[in-house]
């Protein structure tokens, strides 16, 4: 399994309780494609929303997201991490 | 205090030891700034990285990074998150 960071552009506005609908419908349905999702950040003012995941490829991610109703084609494998 | 995603985009072929020593470098003056660094995660093949922080306003984080030597432009305040 690798480890990915995904990017959503387009989700001004959105509001705690959309944030946790939204990942929600990636969790329900995650395991369909062996993914993880980890963790996420957004940014209200912008409609930046960074996904941490993990799962066999980006494909694999993206799709979660896509039949969950939010795609996007902006995903990261981040090999290295440090804290 | 906030919580902050930035981004790099000029890190390619970056490896595990040049990760630790970047972000070393931000730990020891980020006190400087009243900025906590948290964990950044990073993709060698395409040179993002990711840097999760808390610190008073953006500016702070920013130059954190500046000083450090790896500067970027990019940031964004996650008002929001989940797991």
């Amino acid at each position: 399994m690798a480890r990915f960071m995904d990017v959503h552009t387009d989700m001004k506005g959105l509001d705690q309780k959309a944030l946790e609908a939204a990942h929600r419908a990636d969790l329900d349905i995650e395991s369909s494609e062996h993914v993880k999702f980890l963790h996420a950040w957004a940014d209200p003012a912008s409609g930046k929303v960074f996904c941490l995941s993990e799962g066999p490829d980006k494909d694999a991610v993206l799709r979660v997201h896509e039949k969950a109703g939010h795609p996007t084609t902006e995903i990261y494998e981040v090999e290295l991490e440090t804290e």
